[in-house]
């Protein structure tokens, strides 16, 4: 057995006590050897090796440079170029088969990127051309750096939804249209330039704050707004009883097909249906130009490939600072639907991306594409969706969707001229629409109150206030979420389970019982500033409701209170002042204090304060129990 | 022993599994009986009963309302009328013991708060009569309506010195004195206001968000800034070298002083010395006054009552904002010290001080005085630490203090008029060095260098941008830093400690082992939408390492991640997605992910977003290994 004198000696005065001082039957494993654990301190480390441990945990979390160990120089150079341009990697080993699949996706996604960029570029008030230089160069350009596989990268109408509307309150896109080009691109750059900055800096913990909670809410709110406004938009140019006719029609068509999205069988439906429906459109008006008058149409675009709009950046003057603050929300916001579209297809096929690294691949994308008149692109929700059912293979489709668009702008742009303005409105209804889920929001309020407040927060935020402070609503209910549970922590009551050593809560485990003359607590939550005031008077609170309840029941006195410090995972200085004012309290009025298994950062600060007496800490709660009722029998 | 044959067989399966599957000698004390526990559910709530257990959590933690429980209609009115007016609890039984010990104290803070009213008057640049009138009859309304014993209230240093500089960056006090002292009234009523809406509202827990930390940064900034102030303002009248030899000379002795107030039996020269000083001063100038000139006097002095103020309350125009911005913040400041110096002094004589009743009357008496040409005042750290060791007992010696300041305002006003200034400032840099709490910063870097980040950041803020911008960035880092823990939480893995069901870190205990084919990992952490993304990558991580150690050292393949939920304190949505999406993940590398010990709160969630499936939840970490490993042995 290997048991020493000392350890069954616990386990004698633990045995005879379990009898003696309790009228009610406690009865626990008295057949187990009870060993007395001593807490240890963690592992000493300098406070530079503990910066450098915390901060390599809060940058490189993923520890990205694993890889680069014990290499060449040579070998280092080449991984590092990889790293940086993923096509280096995985191009190596692309062969024909990868290739036709790529090729089926890529001219698939084409033909959704191309009505949908157009219609995009009209929600940010912006020519539908711009749209269409939007689905050229950035999809090249992320096919060289990106890390995801699936990714469709293109216009997405949250992000031409936000830039639209924060750009338009300030200047008119009909008065001033080369000044709100200008602002356009600025304001993508400066996307751009916060996205990688994101990247290089390692804070892509940044967009984690973002909850889903907050996006169902924010994209439920945006929805409501681009419907309006584009029916609103619409009411000038065709009859209202036209317009009211087609547009449930085609929207109840299109819903119809985005709910078969799910089902991969069908997709190719969805995936036709905007091109077929641009087409359709088409050729009817065309048809019956001659007999109705007033349908708004496109009309003519220009032929041929992006042109620069270096010179269109607008470094001063009065609006840079709305520029700025349009490209860090909508970079905001176009990040975290690409990373998390990126993320979801790697999941599913099992891969990894780097968020970090991502955000600086979109971030450099949105550069370059500013100064080739493009606006703010990303990795689309619905396209990457459309991409992978397709059967993508690697960033080849969007290669492939370029190409597309590159014989789009070289000699289809004709093509477009009698388009309705009306099916693009229609497509842009149809996708905003998708973005209302009912459902995701049924299931917060189902699973966590809190959370639906967050959603519902925002989308009422974004709807009745604005965008940005929508965002900032409720990205600030979720932090106060986060800030409640800290301040407001869970306290228990722990009993036994009899002939067990675990312990429990009294309120949830019905078989757990209370261990005479002790109180066990529990603290659900890290000692911080913010709580330790209420803690204090919290467990006070218990002990006294417990000390009445004894009096009331004659039960033996209470003697001792043990608190189990095991979800305590953080603490600081005010909470230790806390713990020390507490044991003092308790003292005056007789009462033992004791702590059970405080984590390793725990134990340590209060290590450094010079808290811990001795008798004071245990490992487990059965421990204490057994040790410090042994110290109440008199010696033998 | 009440076994049943059920139990003994896991302990059959166990005790064979021990010494079969594994390479390495797992010594887990085979002899204990081995019980599998279910999981429980807390207790059924309805969202409405949920709602308002955790509403009377966040507002009532102290359930201020217990006494009214099963009483007469008659009773509860006495009772009511007693929690507002505490004096009528403890007046019935006051007797002339107590009051003796109350004329003592209350004298002693008279002589204390008379110089230091009129000194604190000119830090907020408001004439030194205001001082007085605010020494007067906020202590008379506090005595009637708060619940500590030992506060003595009036004009404190930080909230005068808030005021000045807030007020003053606006409006010249000198050139536009009227307007200054609206303002300031105005000020006062609105720190009231906000105040007593805090307490109205339960909302207590706002000024638990200034951590000691960020105070201790904070107060040290602003007494440098004062001190300059004082000493700038002092040039322009005395001779600089006068004033050099002045006041080192004059600091010393108050510093002196200063530091024998924490031996009780000195604290009579401490207390004693302003009005010493003062008496003194005033002599030698009203002795050398023919022979020197040049020396700054605070000369006349109206005698009289407070006037009412009602007519200076300055509800509109375009300083409005200025007063509400100026007395929320000085409101929160003077809070805070009120709140902190009522439970200091009740926790040294172990009675209770109700946070949210005591905001109510501090705000109540700040909306009272502004209407009696008073400024912010509160219960005062400096001068109630003199009345508790003066032997205050009650209420009754702020009374003894208004008195006191009652006589000086209608007799001895006159006797003022030689003071020389440079006294009133020698009390204000005594008072304010006083707050530089070098030692206290040195024990938060000692043990807690966020915290330690905060007081500086407090510091240089309130030193170099500006009182409430530099209190908003300490709070801000102070939430960051309870963000990052949350951000990035720790997570462990665990080893069995042998011959116990015992398991903790690997990295902390020595003596622990890891579980052959088993990883145990513990998260110490909430999980939220804010980290949820890391910990599925950096639970992945750990998976991916500990294979990789299999692998070099041949030792039995990975089947079972178990992850010990203890900690995990709450779970929202995108927590509960996360596991959902881990547990597929590992099933695809053929690894069974198995929970242990979920608290209640996430239990319930877990349970309502049907995430639980069968055996993949244990109560605890060594039953989990047990039947997990029983189940790996073939069936005989």
């Amino acid at each position: 057995m290997g048991v020493t004198s000392d350890r069954v000696e616990y386990v004698c005065r633990y045995g005879g006590n379990g009898t003696t001082t309790s009228g009610v039957n406690v009865s626990i494993a008295a057949e187990v050897t009870m060993e007395i654990h001593s807490v240890c301190l963690p592992p000493k480390e300098s406070t530079f090796q503990k910066l450098k441990h915390r901060l390599s945990e809060i940058f490189f979390p993923d520890d990205p440079l694993y890889r680069f160990k014990d290499q060449t120089w040579c070998k280092k150079l080449v991984l590092g170029l990889q790293f940086l341009f993923p096509i280096l990697q995985w191009g190596s080993h692309y062969d024909l088969n990868l290739f036709k699949s790529d090729v089926v996706s890529g001219l698939t996604i084409a033909s959704l990127a191309i009505p949908q960029g157009i219609s995009y570029a009209q929600l940010a008030n912006l020519p539908p051309i711009i749209g269409l230089y939007s689905s050229f160069v950035p999809p090249l350009m992320y096919s060289l750096q990106g890390s995801s596989r699936h990714v469709a990268v293109g216009p997405v109408s949250i992000a031409s939804l936000v830039m639209g509307t924060m750009l338009s309150e300030k200047v008119s896109p009909v008065q001033h249209p080369t000044l709100y080009l200008k602002l356009a691109f600025t304001a993508t750059f400066f996307a751009g330039l916060f996205q990688a900055s994101l990247g290089f800096l390692r804070l892509g913990l940044v967009i984690d704050f973002l909850s889903k909670a907050t996006l169902v809410g924010f994209m439920a709110g945006a929805a409501i707004i681009v419907s309006l406004q584009q029916l609103k938009g619409l009411l000038g140019i065709v009859h209202f009883t036209t317009k009211m006719q087609l547009i449930p029609v085609l929207t109840s068509v299109f819903h119809h097909t985005k709910e078969s999205m799910k089902k991969p069988k069908l997709f190719w439906i969805s995936a036709a249906a905007p091109l077929t429906s641009v087409i359709l459109s088409t050729l009817l008006v065309f048809l019956i130009k001659s007999k109705v008058h007033g349908i708004s149409i496109i009309g003519h675009l220009q032929k041929g490939l992006n042109p620069t709009s270096t010179n269109m950046l607008y470094f001063n003057g009065q609006y840079l600072a709305l520029a700025i603050k349009t490209g860090i929300v909508t970079g905001i916001l176009s990040l975290t639907e690409g990373i998390a579209v990126g993320r979801t297809f790697a999941s599913l096929k099992n891969y990894q991306v780097d968020g970090n690294k991502e955000m600086m691949a979109i971030g450099l994308m949105n550069m370059a594409s500013s100064c080739t008149s493009c606006y703010v692109t990303t990795g689309s929700f619905s396209r990457s969706a459309v991409n992978y059912n397709a059967g993508a293979q690697t960033a080849v489709s969007n290669i492939v969707l370029a190409g597309t668009v590159l014989v789009t702008l070289l000699f289809l742009m004709p093509l477009f001229y009698y388009t309705p303005n009306v099916i693009l409105v229609a497509i842009i209804i149809t996708a905003v629409i998708g973005l209302i889920d009912y459902k995701a929001a049924y299931k917060l309020w189902k699973v966590d109150k809190l959370d639906f407040l967050a959603c519902i927060c925002s989308f009422f935020g974004v709807l009745f206030i604005s965008v940005p402070l929508g965002l900032g609503i409720a990205v600030g209910v979720s932090v106060v979420k986060i800030l409640l549970h800290v301040t407001r922590p869970n306290t228990l009551v722990l009993g036994n389970i009899p002939a067990t050593q675990i312990y429990q809560s009294l309120n949830r485990y019905k078989e757990a019982s209370r261990v005479p003359s002790f109180l066990i607590l529990a603290i659900e939550s890290p000692i911080y500033f913010a709580n330790s005031t209420y803690l204090q008077e919290r467990l006070l609170r218990w002990v006294q409701e417990e000390e009445e309840r004894i009096k009331a029941n004659h039960e033996s006195t209470l003697k001792c209170i043990i608190i189990d410090m095991t979800s305590v995972t953080a603490i600081d200085t005010s909470g230790i002042d806390m713990v020390c004012e507490l044991k003092k309290m308790l003292e005056k009025r007789s009462l033992v204090l004791v702590l059970v298994n405080p984590v390793g950062s725990v134990m340590e600060k209060m290590h450094r304060s010079n808290f811990l007496g001795t008798n004071s800490l245990f490992l487990t709660v059965g421990e204490a129990v057994a040790d410090i009722s042994a110290s109440w029998k008199p010696q033998p």
